[in-house]
């Protein structure tokens, strides 16, 4: 947790909040922040700065705050993503968001078991959750976009034509295609199969939709650090 | 496991293997592979083919083997890696694997909690058994080079001088500096802090060195996650 991420239901004053639960057991037990010490915050959805623990207990902490500065920008990019078991769920949204990920579409596939669509995972509450524990990570207070398809055709033929307006698109899988082009400012939407990978009849169909096979070598990576590969290949250079 | 790894232990026969363990269990209850299947094999440390399987039950499975084909070659890319937190090494050893990581240094780190050392996982045999979970995912058979280094100095001062002869360095960490270059050839070492990064007097050395500082954005990432983004934008063109 390198920023303390509070919501409307925090605020408990003006220029204050109030925390209880596993931020307050963070605070205490692995950063051992007391009485004057100042850390980072951030709002959720607003701006990040600094806030000053005015006192802390096993109970609560108070902190009055000052935060006037906007949260890092994201990448623009969006990720297609073919649900993937349940146990990578949560380390994928953390991770995304983590990132600066923009936008995030889990849809379904030929190869994703269809019990994997109850995983309770999936129900916003949770993901935000684990999207949260990313923003901590990196210092962020804007939740990815996230969209769940659990049908694919729906997706493919109506909704993905739409989103990639303007956009480029690139279908990531493993085989003797071009390396997916690294760095840009160009908007991009990338898609990647779920374990197993798309089926052929998926792929012409994410063709058809405007998108482009490409690769990140032979070898076959699980999903989870497939991701994190294409994300570290979109980076932004004007970022820096 | 997307190719069945075998080493001397397992072989049997001219052109014959007999497994029985976690690599049966993955056969029979995961792949359920019938007698007359074929399936991707590869010798540890060798050649990778095909296997076709004589017979198989619960106790052992019996292969055929024709194997003579090259596994794919490594990226020309070392990473040095202050140490994480036990819980993250498994999956750190596997990722590194299956990307095709030549070598791989953990070293020690003023921010290394000094308990991480006596990790089992640090254990040789413990390594090298996840570094075959990787070799098994992107159907490779040649284990990374490992090297542990529990004091600083002496490898920053000593060894690290040594191995970046006619490499070029980077230390990759959060901030305003470069963006890592992305793409290229020439032979790599990469140098990421633990968590918490490297403290400054760590970062004089490793320039003292040789490497130069860059950057995957300011987000601070995991490490597990920065490992990846950095291996993503490792790939060599020429290989596609």
């Amino acid at each position: 947790m390198n920023l303390l991420l509070f919501d409307s239901q925090d605020i408990s004053g003006k220029d204050e909040i109030t925390i209880s639960g596993r931020r307050l057991k963070h605070l205490n037990k692995i950063l051992r922040i007391r009485e004057g010490d100042q850390i980072d915050v951030g709002e959720l959805g607003g701006f990040i700065g600094k806030g000053k623990i005015i006192h802390i207990n096993e109970r609560e902490a108070k902190l009055d705050l000052k935060i006037h500065i906007t949260p890092p920008e994201k990448l623009p990019l969006t990720l297609i993503i073919g649900l993937p078991r349940p146990k990578m769920l949560a380390r994928i949204f953390r991770n995304t968001a983590a990132a600066g990920v923009r936008s995030l579409h889990i849809i379904n596939s030929r190869k994703v078991e269809k019990s994997y669509w109850q995983s309770p995972l999936l129900q916003i509450k949770n993901i935000h959750k684990q999207f949260k524990l990313g923003l901590e990570q990196a210092s962020d207070t804007i939740l990815p976009d996230i969209r769940l398809w659990s049908q694919f055709k729906p997706f493919v033929e109506d909704s993905l034509p739409k989103l990639l307006s303007g956009q480029r698109c690139f279908i990531v899988q493993p085989g003797n295609y071009p390396l997916l082009p690294a760095d840009s400012n160009i908007a991009t939407t990338l898609a990647l199969g779920p374990e197993g990978g798309f089926i052929p009849y998926e792929i012409e169909k994410l063709i058809d939709a405007g998108c482009t096979p490409v690769s990140l070598g032979t070898r076959v990576l699980r999903l989870e650090s497939a991701i994190e590969s294409v994300i570290g290949r979109q980076l932004i250079p004007s970022f820096f």
